[in-house]
């Protein structure tokens, strides 16, 4: 995956067949507006499906799991061992991603970007191992030039399969523990934000491990910024669209190396393979959003095919929403990743999409319009 | 129905039920908490059918509709023949509504409570006409305590019906031109807010409208007041739990048949019903908050029994909300009623009852808890 971004040759969604759509929601039988974010929605799909009545048919879910050496540090509630086994809970079918993939009738597959555990994963997971775990963010850069590119190139090739498939719609799903700690320190990273800002629970740590966690996300920042020396510098008039990187994407790159973990790269690397195949994807919580300020800051138009599912319970997870200009479709105080707060509004965005095929015309049901 | 409220002989949800459900939260393979709301639903739905693992294999959604003298105000931006063609557009599916049932699989009954228009209404509408549209609220009482009490009574007889085939909840929309003028009444008498505060635009009035619907609910809720001569005056100590009003419910019901609607009152009716025979009803947008506030004026317990859906656009909705101590589950800037913000989200609480069903404990699944 290339380091440099290639914005210019990215798809842009169909504003001819968004206007269509505009103009079918004027003459449903309703008020003009009353379906709020469900006409939005329509809308938004119309532009990116070019299909003034658009269907999503096929929506695939990918849960990356990886490890992090960081969890040595007392960052987490839980201890490392869980995220094999919670591996294995996905490939079981027990855990909160399967019954909600299981409601919407949706393909999950679960993705072993770099789980530390010895056992062998079930055959159902998908073999990807980069690495055994990052190296220790605290201490030393979480992966290699190279082991980023490997673990970019699993999303990559993660929405490419899914796309060729037919999805039309895509999420990235993440299991990692000690992940939150990684992904604040990307948010602060990314949003000019304070560890103070945007390290939160996680799991559930106690007071005690809050504050080791807010320490860890700010020495790891200060390494994280010593070490990289930036090549570029930030380069004005390079027909960039509004609200983009002020980060050069080199640096960027580096960034996500140093203090990000092998399930985030590979949820940046698939959410900018599926903009550059012009396929949208629906954010999920806190993780999510790190890897979509990555995937953004690496490749600014990727945030053209991303929507966002809900609000996280995990504080920080707004400044990831703020930076991407994005506002969430629900907030129902989830923190639990693994996709789960995408899977959960699936159902609004089918309703949203179903209303605006299906809803009978003023003209067509004989309803009279507004009073002149 | 009788006028005096019989709380306590209400059902009251099962707290035993309530804890084994929080109990077996605690023991999926999330960490706890992580699910935010949908822990909530599980844990509410457990109490309200005694069963702590709580199953909702059947809703219904009834449809109310009728027709309101105050159109002739020019309150609204839709004329009133709209109500009539809005209930053949319930019959033939063409609406917000049936499209959004369709999706759910939920039975949905269109009942003419009151509606203007002379045409026959298709024969799958049933024919439960109290008056041929309420009386102009601005200058007379809009029913007689006669056509109140049949009002209420059709929608009771609706829930009874759909708890004898069934029905596990249950959700009330309308449909009634002008009837966000006597619902804005309701609200503004039920909470002692001010018409500026709870007058909004409907189904989208310009400003001149939006300026005359505020002088016809501050000149309705005077004439109203002025005519209700409350015969019991405000008792304290009666075992009401806190919150419950300080309006007697004979005080509401003048309140109701004077500024109400026989849709508001239909749906009143429904929901007071439903919570004698303890079957929890989803409250949908302004409408619904309008007539969820009248039940709880004239039946204070109804309020245990009522989950709220949404949050409408309709500004003076959340003041609605406030006094009945209920927080929706989402805020998607929806404005139609018919019951839909409460059937687009169905989905969240069949979600929340399979994750509490079928996810994996922490034992079945081989996953270790939290850290020490």
């Amino acid at each position: 995956m290339n380091a440099r971004p290639q914005y210019i040759d990215m798809p842009v969604p169909d504003s001819r067949a968004e206007s269509e759509a505009r103009a079918r929601q004027l003459q449903l039988t309703k008020p003009p507006g009353s379906l709020g974010r469900l006409e939005e929605l329509a809308c938004w799909f119309a532009a990116r499906t070019s299909n003034p009545i658009p269907e999503i048919s096929r929506s695939e879910i990918f849960v990356f799991a990886a490890d992090h050496g960081v969890a040595s540090q007392g960052v987490s509630a839980f201890p490392q061992s869980v995220t094999g086994q919670m591996v294995a809970n996905f490939a079981g079918g027990g855990a909160a991603i399967n019954v909600l993939a299981t409601l919407e009738k949706c393909p999950i597959e679960v993705v072993d970007v770099g789980v530390a555990s010895d056992d062998e994963p079930p055959p159902s997971v998908r073999r990807e191992k980069v690495r055994a775990g990052t190296r220790d963010l605290l201490i030393e850069a979480a992966m290699t030039d190279e082991e980023l590119t490997a673990a970019l190139d699993v999303g990559a090739r993660c929405a490419r399969g899914a796309i060729q498939r037919g999805a039309q719609l895509l999420i990235a799903g993440d299991m990692g523990i000690a992940n939150t700690t990684a992904a604040a320190c990307l948010i602060c990273a990314f949003t000019d934000t304070m560890p103070e800002q945007v390290v939160g629970r996680g799991t559930g740590v106690d007071d005690a491990g809050l504050a080791r966690k807010r320490e860890v996300v700010t020495a790891a920042l200060a390494r994280a910024r010593k070490a990289i020396v930036t090549p570029d510098s930030p380069s004005a008039g390079t027909g960039k669209p509004a609200g983009t990187p002020e980060l050069p994407s080199a640096g960027a790159r580096k960034m996500l190396a140093h203090v990000g973990g092998l399930e985030i790269a590979a949820m940046a690397g698939f959410y900018i393979e599926a903009a550059r195949s012009g396929v949208p994807v629906l954010l999920d919580g806190y993780i999510s959003g790190a890897a979509a300020l990555a995937a953004v800051r690496l490749e600014p138009c990727t945030v053209r095919w991303m929507l966002a599912s809900h609000r996280s319970a995990e504080g920080g997870h707004g400044y990831a929403l703020q930076a991407l200009g994005l506002s969430p479709l629900v907030d129902l105080g989830m923190r639990l990743g693994e996709g789960s707060g995408a899977a959960l509004t699936l159902p609004i965005i089918k309703a949203a999409l179903a209303l605006h095929r299906n809803m009978a015309t003023f003209t067509s049901a004989g309803v009279d319009g507004k009073s002149p």
